[in-house]
């Protein structure tokens, strides 16, 4: 699959052709850097992964085995399946901040695993929520297992989240549990909000960032104070950790925006035009019709018209192309592409305010770049 | 409505016809005795209820109005309402538990207000997996908001309930919520078991317990020593407490189980044969299936019929009282309302090892004999 967006616009140096980068990181970027952070996921990985099978072990049957499918531990058949279990930035995200507070990255484990755990459970509830079909290259629980599986795994793995964190039974684990409900709180507006937009013509890209800080930014925000918490941080340092990975989750959300519509679906496992084809009021789309102008305008009458049509679901490669290259020549690329290295600055300098080794610092940068370089 | 059960089968003293109680407590029981437990209900439902109010009026729009229709508190139209919001056993088992730990009733008022929120995210979620269609007497949520909104509602009271306990910062309370989520992995567990037993010939007794155990007995357990738990009692007077509230539990749904089959539809509010409509294999039925005998093997042979036919929504009024009059001719009914007695006894005497007022231990009988008493 290829489709050619150069020449639909006005275009900026950097802009890409689809499945290329948002390129924020300077040019500088070494394969030094690139071992680094595929490091980091790998550590995440492999100490959050034992822990959060041991959990998912804990539920009764049938639930163990929806669950285990859901992480890609076992195919629908039950056998044994290596599958894509995500990018796992939030693991390593909950590591290194136990390393922020001086701790070594276990001490974050119990988090890592319980903000897994309340990431999964919310992607269980909105996909069936939003009929969502696919997610990492597989069919999704409720169209494998049913609707009734679907919510009541979610519904088990929220609970074990709280378990994972209680059962430690510190001062610590209540304080890191307070903050992870708050986040799975903003976690559920954000879906609230989500199914709202759907019903309405316009959204204004301030309700975009609102909905995108409380999906995304809320449990990333949580992921990056979680261990050091856990660690004894003071409230702070959680804080501006928060911060931190508040903002790096708006970042990433608005380069899961550009790749929802200009992304390779070989790395993104999902269709082509996929935001577009699902009428998703993303970040570019709002931008592009916030824009004004003339290409923001028929745009505009462009999908009040979709809104309308019953045969949306037969539109061809051509016209999803089409009304992505407008959305392009309003302009809706370019601000969410500025927008993804604003707030990606943004979570940078939060890491000031917070005294911490210089090598965790530069770990969390590296992991800041990563998720706004990624193609999946 | 009104079907005469009288005759149909060997009827032992004491067994009622559609609309009686279980005849658990001693003829003895004054009228005093009655009014100290709808004073109780009473002073539940006023110190929870505005702290459940308030703690819902924190859910963003449209998740508060949902769940303002769901505790009865408006209508399907948004007007005010003043709809029957349950029993509410559990929040007065709650604020009775703060007194059993020497604490004022008030010290249990975030616990009451957790279980209360637990409880309806759990029947939020039950009534849309189970496709249930009515509840006290009004639409259920998927029903009136959609299929989205009752997951989503059910999801931001689960996370509530954890919220309020874990703001309170204690470590009590740390340990209050850790209670908590265990009773709300066991109500998880139970609706599997439910859901899954739907799909089988055959349940046992056991099985059939173990599931009320976890659906009903697990959250009456959390109620009954919350409130003791939030005002400093130690483990093991908190297991007691639970203990007590587990056999409660296991009692209040053999009631519900004959209320679900011979009760009257005016007090329960649900429809004539409610259970057998469902074909719910709940405790009498389970009961008459092992009983053995001849009306036992002919129910099992009715019931696998049943099971087949495409056209049982339609079966007559007394298709199901036939079913009925079977399930009481084997034995079912008298088995379950000797259950009710003897789960009844079970939870009085585990007060015995809790050192406590003698004024509560009255209350906390007295609570357990309205809950085997009641006709709704």
């Amino acid at each position: 699959m290829s489709v050619d967006l150069h020449g639909t616009g006005p275009r900026t140096p950097g802009t890409a052709t689809r499945g290329e980068t948002v390129p924020t990181v300077p040019p500088a970027e070494t394969a030094a850097d690139a071992v680094e952070v595929s490091a980091l996921l790998e550590r995440g990985r492999t100490l959050a992964t034992p822990v959060l099978r041991a959990a998912v072990d804990r539920l009764a049957p049938p639930m163990d085995t929806v669950a285990a499918y859901h992480f890609g531990w076992i195919d629908a058949q039950g056998n044994p399946a290596d599958g894509d279990g995500g990018k796992a930035v939030r693991p390593a995200l909950a590591l290194l901040s136990a390393q922020a507070a001086g701790e070594a990255p276990e001490v974050g484990v119990p988090g890592a695993v319980a903000v897994e755990l309340v990431h999964n459970f919310s992607l269980l509830h909105d996909d069936l929520m939003d009929g969502d079909e696919q997610r990492r290259h597989r069919d999704t629980v409720w169209k494998v297992h049913g609707p009734a599986q679907a919510i009541l795994v979610g519904d088990a793995l929220f609970a074990l989240a709280s378990e994972i964190l209680l059962e430690l039974g510190t001062v610590e684990a209540g304080r890191a549990a307070r903050r992870l409900t708050a986040a799975t709180r903003a976690l559920i507006d954000g879906q609230a909000q989500d199914i709202s937009y759907e019903h309405r013509d316009r959204v204004s890209v301030a309700e975009c960032q609102e909905m995108e800080g409380n999906k995304t930014g809320a449990l990333l925000a949580c992921a990056s104070s979680i261990g050091a918490v856990l660690g004894g941080a003071d409230d702070r340092t959680a804080d501006n950790l928060e911060t931190y990975g508040y903002h790096l989750g708006l970042a990433f959300q608005a380069v899961d925006d550009l790749l929802g519509i200009w992304g390779d679906p070989e790395a993104t496992g999902k269709q082509t035009w996929s935001d577009l084809r699902q009428r998703k009021k993303s970040l570019p789309v709002v931008a592009a019709l916030a824009a004004g102008g003339p290409a923001s305008e028929r745009l505009g009458g462009i999908l009040a018209e979709d809104a309308k049509s019953s045969d949306f679901e037969n539109f061809s490669e051509e016209e999803f192309a089409a009304r992505a290259a407008l959305i392009e020549e309003a302009g809706g690329r370019d601000w969410t592409i500025q927008e993804a290295r604003r707030q990606h600055t943004i979570a940078i300098e939060a890491l000031d305010a917070v005294r911490m080794p210089p090598e965790v610092r530069a770990r969390f940068t590296a992991l800041a770049d990563f998720v706004v370089v990624r193609k999946r």
